[in-house]
């Protein structure tokens, strides 16, 4: 059985500032990631990270992993599979594909962070990145004066169409009702704005184009007859899923999944500290989570003092 | 008199970080500052914002200054000396060393920062920077096995000292007084430190060494002769003091002068927002600013929607 000080699950942004934050100030911690790098890992550019302008997703990720192993971060790549915990500690079932080992640790920061909800038709994996995108904080800047199309009818759909229209010349919204689940305030934007254009009771089929999307393939409700929607780009607004399912149990989330914590990511489980994407938050971006990395550390950092 | 949607009173991590996400966005913001930068120029080196390691504090000031003007941030190189409210504006007058100008803006993100209370003894200023450091969080990693002293009382001294106990191989702790402001918890943890020494009812009077300190020139209340205390790193931690005088009937702050927010940057007065470590929070970093940054525009943003 391995043991830690500190166990930091999750090495997308979140993770590896916590591991940066953690190493410097010589704590015994270890983060668990089969995979290091996260979400940012999958934008072909990252834009909104101040100081590393037009910079790869991959080259981001790659760049926090390496500052984490610069300042002596312990990185194990294995799978975490169970959390539980049992008297004073936290036991964290590891899988590196071929065994199983055990971590004991006093405390963890949990950032196993988010996957968007995908559509599930053809084309969307293959263009992921390519002109398909899952964050219009992320990438409406790469589109002034295209035509762009956003699929969704909820809050963040709707934010991501005005968000757009400030951009682009066009925008296309995509929703399979004709009702929003949005708030009445965004809906009323979003019909005030000229260039958005609604496609209402329309359920996106394929996701086209060869190397760049190029058009979406739509079935309307109300036309037996499928139609080609030509844009530049696709954002889907869908929804997304936190990564939670594992730690239920053991910590109080909220009716969508996201752990209940504030800045300082801290949970209903002493010990047990959220950051990142996975907790709730109105705003998830790689400056948000890398704050919150450094956040938990410090709040570990006092707990870990009070059990002494 | 000028006008703009966003005005973004303060230039270092927060509001640089403000004005990347406000540009990328197409909101009509402008960025006021006098010397954009802020606290980080004075941080010889940086080695907590992940993915750049090691960078001057000044590099980085200048990465982010530049990434927002390569975004089409609006600057104005002035000085704010007032701000407030009329009607539904806010009225910032605005002074560029020859003449005052007013700038009418429909909501604020306020970002003005905050100093470190310095201890204003000789050789302070000439040293910061060269072995004086305000940020023990940002520096302790750069004194592995040396030996470090502490001047303060506080939560944030003790705090300083214990961290700097697992890197340094001494840590003196000096202080005017004979007990201390920090926490019990605190205080307990810092006696138990085996490296950690106590050098109390102590008053120092001057920093000492040529281009990097060496010792401090101290006073101890029992002792009229002074003493020399020979050290390579001095970490100020007398207290911050946030810039608000020029708010303060403006929104609500909390005692010692912080204004009182969330991370979302929302405070007692609709449409002003507090980005940075101007506000209320646990832990004043880069990378806490530059969320706040990216937070605040997301509020701004749908206040100025409702607002219509």
């Amino acid at each position: 059985m391995r043991q830690a000080k500190l166990a930091i699950v999750g090495g997308g942004a979140a993770g590896l500032t916590a591991a940066i934050y953690a190493a410097r100030e010589k704590l015994d911690a270890v983060l668990i990631d089969d995979y290091p790098g996260g979400q940012i890992l999958q934008a072909s550019v990252v834009d909104n990270y101040p100081g590393l302008p037009q910079i790869s997703g991959e080259e981001l990720g790659e760049a926090f992993r390496q500052h984490a192993e610069d300042k002596g971060a312990v990185f194990l790549e294995h799978r975490v599979t169970g959390i539980r915990r049992e008297q004073e500690h936290f036991l964290l079932t590891l899988d590196d594909g071929v065994e199983t080992d055990i971590l004991q640790a006093e405390s963890v920061i949990y950032a196993a962070g988010c996957h968007h909800r995908l559509l599930n038709i053809k084309g969307e994996q293959r263009l992921t990145g390519h002109g398909v995108s899952y964050c219009a904080s992320c990438d409406a800047a790469f589109y002034p004066d295209k035509t762009v199309t956003v699929i969704g009818g909820g809050n963040t759909a709707l934010g991501d169409a005005l968000l757009l229209s400030r951009i682009a010349k066009t925008v296309y919204l995509v929703h399979r009702r004709d009702t929003f689940r949005a708030s009445a305030e965004l809906v009323e934007a979003v019909q005030q704005a000229e260039n958005i254009r609604f496609i209402l009771n329309a359920v996106p089929l394929e996701l086209c184009g060869e190397k760049h999307v190029t058009g979406i393939r739509l079935q309307r409700k109300t036309d037996p007859t499928e139609q080609l929607l030509q844009t530049d780009g696709v954002f889907v607004a869908v929804g997304m899923e936190p990564d939670t399912a594992m730690v239920s149990q053991l910590v109080e989330c909220d009716e969508t999944g996201y752990i209940i914590a504030g800045e300082e990511g801290i949970t209903s489980c002493p010990g047990f500290f959220a950051a990142g994407d996975i907790r709730t938050k109105s705003l998830r971006q790689v400056v948000t989570a890398v704050a919150d990395g450094a956040s938990c550390v410090k709040a570990a950092e006092r707990w870990l003092q009070r059990k002494g």
